[in-house]
């Protein structure tokens, strides 16, 4: 029996745990930066900068959907922005992921928001497959574009020449 | 002689201006729902969702910037999502919109953020080029996906079979 329940404080550790299995089902597993105290700070402080939804199975930590709010200024409207979503193994093909999907729907119904929006690693069928059963599509002709902290550093230090950017 | 400086409540006229000029360049005149009164509550209203920098020419309206905060699991910080960027034709090739990422980068860099990323058409080939001499990279693998308003009325309605979804 799945239940979805948003995570509290006392959380952070599971959710460490969750973003690094995440990390290496991503096959990544030397990505994740990310402390306790980030977490803490980003998802439970005064300026919250993402929010969580724990998925257990018999009381047991089965999967967790991390998101922001993100915008469309086509819409009007704020979306969710679903940062990562995963499932433990032994708990799949339950539908833990597809409940973790309903939570997210139904926040958006009540928050009147526009979209939920995410990304998908392009060799993973599997994921795409699910997307496309709950009715997601590919918005076509986007390309992603990032500015990495190197750059932003080299960028924030240039000389903007002629301008007077900030007062 | 360009100047940026953060939009105010009174320019979201001007803001919707931009929304529409962007929108009709990006070959898509129709899209845009938004109205003033969603730009008020979302930019500057109690729950914000999100910010707006305002380019100028000699005084004159040239350009915008409009961003959100996303979040980073695998670095444990926020980062800038631009949303928005836009320069009106006749301000083009002035440093306009370099002067307006040089400001986001100098905002990145005060609030210790871990990158700035964004969409671009991928048809876009000047813009494309633009933000390469930036620094900006594409990062591999990633497909965006989506849930359409429409998607999300039917998820949220979707009985979850033997789940206790929300308490």
């Amino acid at each position: 029996m799945v239940r979805i329940r948003p995570a509290e404080r006392t959380d952070v550790s599971l959710i460490l745990s969750l973003i690094r299995e995440l990390a290496e089902y991503e096959r990544a597993p030397y990505a994740v930066r990310a402390t306790e105290e980030d977490l803490l700070r980003d998802g439970f402080g005064p300026q919250r900068r993402f929010h969580c939804a724990i998925a257990e199975w018999n009381q047991e930590p089965a999967g967790f959907a991390l998101y922001f709010y993100n915008y469309s200024t086509w819409e009007g409207r704020a979306g969710i922005y679903l940062e990562d979503l995963y499932v433990r193994p032994r708990f799949r093909k339950r539908g833990v992921g597809r409940s973790l999907f309903i939570y997210l729907a139904q926040i958006a119904r009540a928050e009147n928001l526009s979209r939920i929006q995410w990304q998908v690693l392009d060799w993973n069928q599997n994921a795409i497959d699910f997307y496309e059963r709950l009715g997601a599509k590919k918005p076509a002709d986007w390309q992603t574009m990032r500015l990495s902290a190197e750059a932003i550093e080299h960028l924030a230090a240039a000389d903007p020449l002629h301008c007077s950017v900030i007062d």
